[in-house]
């Protein structure tokens, strides 16, 4: 395993800039987004002056990330009221965006209750429109905070599990500030076992096929300062048989109602070695990643994406070079399976951490208490 | 799942070129190769006209394949031979030229043997170096012959196993003609199931991080006309969880005494998750690659490859046009954990399938009594 267990070249934090942020330029308000598809090549922003816009790069996975989704969704029905737009219309267009992500969906029907509330309550256009930009920026507050309350939670479960070391955690896709209004979930979780001096090694799967885990996490752990090793998705196998890994943190992009999470494809199998292996996995969402309208695993819808992604590879570089596709790697006419997403029954999660603490076991009882704790009354 | 199941845009078979073969042209015999590095984009030959080019043909994956390494290993020492180089050198330089498969070692040894034999027992440099050749052209029938076997042996099994169905199996690297002086291992049983209308579907596992999978094994199941479906490494997770593998078929790069089984990294995972879902899991390997010197799992040497396979990505057109490298995906200096291999403990292996026939359970006494069967008295 040769340095696995060598410092980072880059050894100190770094500072990022915003995944997302809200911006009032004299041509008018914008929404901007730290482009993902370029990371970590290169820091650009895009700047959204509408929803189709904002859409597009919801659906190119410019902005990504289950609790920043439903950010972006919010800011995405703010832009189009503050713009004038019609409201109705963006709502329809972002809430269909992407299928998996609840929060993305949360976030659109929020801001748009908020709109609705203010115009029944006899709210002139102008001043509907500051309630529903008030709306997403409390809700990107919120997220940030329930980051640090996740990151607290996931850590002193960490420790009540694994008592007295430092933890050698894997970790799977991106969970960082790249998609949330923090630090994140899971990664969120890393990072302040990191800062408290408990973080031994963060292992990052790369995340076939758009790479996250190679792109993003690693981008995150160099810029935070954090040990961290890359590995391909099926050497993670290797590492359990090994004994080098004492936890496994994922995010989630929907929890249904039973406690089944649907996360990146490639989770389920950390799930299943994980439950080989007798090591802790460990789910850390928000509880607005749970749709208790979804009654379980079965029921969520896992997005199909083209098969493209995997017959072909790509890098930052042809992105920021604006090639259009990427270099096939597989005879042309390949068809691939290539799900998104994939699901895990909550037999296998040994806890799920929100921002109201950690559930464990987890059951369809103990997550409709979290929600109830958590579903805010109003705006 | 959208058109998995459709047929593949080829439809029938399409000669390949041999992966390995030996020419004597006017300027002298070679040992002519397939360059795997660049399909499937192109069909290129490597022309190797000693020692130190095979060598370097192995190391950069040009030639690859447990059992094809042990051929190309004997007519490396043909070739030294019969161009009047320095035996013993050749032999060194080839059995070090990678570490894990134990074909390669075997092809050499045996190939030093019947040189030193017949050196031995008084003949002259070029009646030794005819003896090595046919000794190279002997292991190389063999296991065209082997392959043949292997096959039928394997699906005989799967149709005790599974009973009246058509197949759906999911392999994993590439085990095809690319790999073997016949049609493979376990691509060779998937090929004679499909040939013998028994077979519905190929999962093919892209295999990361050098894709073997996307690029070769989806390159023979396209010019072999099968119907396949390539996938992600980690989306085959969702595939078991579907109920849609019937069987996992995989080869081998060594098998310990104990039945362990060093395969491309990845193969461990597929083990696991087969156990989970009670799906049979099959490796197909010949007895040559059952390594009597090595006790068990833990004692396999494995390969850890360069981090630069993980943190950049690469394609056959870059290959092609000698870019040196790949492109980035992870930020710079990241380092990887990328072992080449992973070991499998017998106790998740359903059967081995050799040409001597299928051991099933596993067990030490079942390899020990295998390879008596099979060792050739001399050449």
């Amino acid at each position: 395993m040769a340095d696995q267990y060598a410092q980072n070249p880059f050894g100190t934090e770094r500072p990022m800039l915003p995944s997302l942020r809200w911006d009032e330029p004299p041509e008018g308000p914008v929404l901007v987004l730290l482009d993902q598809t370029r990371l970590p090549a290169e820091e650009v922003e895009l700047v959204c002056t509408d929803v189709p816009a904002l859409v597009g790069a919801i659906q190119t996975l410019a902005v990504r990330g289950a609790p920043l989704l439903g950010i972006a969704g919010a800011y995405g029905v703010a832009l189009a009221a503050v713009r004038g737009f019609d409201v109705d219309e963006a709502v329809g267009l972002l809430e269909n965006a992407r299928p998996t992500a609840v929060n993305l969906g949360y976030g659109v029907r929020r801001a748009a209750a908020a709109y609705r509330t203010a115009v029944d309550r006899g709210a002139d256009p102008e001043q509907a429109a500051r309630t529903v930009l008030a709306t997403a920026k409390k809700l990107h507050r919120e997220d940030a905070e329930a980051s640090v309350r996740m990151a607290a939670h996931g850590l002193a479960l960490l420790d009540e599990l694994l008592p007295g070391g430092s933890h050698r955690i894997l970790t799977h896709c991106n969970t960082g500030a790249l998609v949330s209004g923090g630090e994140g979930t899971a990664f969120a979780v890393a990072l302040t076992a990191h800062r408290a001096g408990r973080l031994r090694r963060l292992w990052v799967d790369e995340t076939r096929p758009l790479l996250q885990g190679a792109r993003l996490t690693a981008y995150e752990a160099a810029r935070n300062g954090m040990p961290y090793t890359l590995l391909t998705d099926n050497a993670a196998g290797s590492l359990f048989a090994a004994g080098e890994v004492d936890a496994v943190l994922i995010g989630a992009d929907r929890i249904a109602a039973d406690g089944s999470v649907a996360n990146k494809v490639g989770s389920y199998p950390l799930a299943v070695l994980a439950r080989y292996h007798h090591v802790p996995f460990i789910v850390v969402a928000p509880t607005t990643t749970v749709d208790l309208n979804t009654p379980d695993g079965a029921s969520i819808e896992v997005e199909q994406r083209p098969g493209h992604e995997v017959t072909e590879v790509t890098a930052p570089q042809l992105a920021a070079a604006r090639v259009s596709g990427g270099l096939p790697v597989a005879p042309l006419g390949t068809q691939a399976y290539n799900p998104a997403f994939d699901v895990t029954p909550s037999d296998l999660v040994t806890a799920i951490v929100t921002e109201q603490g950690a559930l464990s076991p987890v059951t369809g009882g103990g997550i409709a208490e979290l929600c109830a704790r958590s579903r805010p009354s109003n705006d």
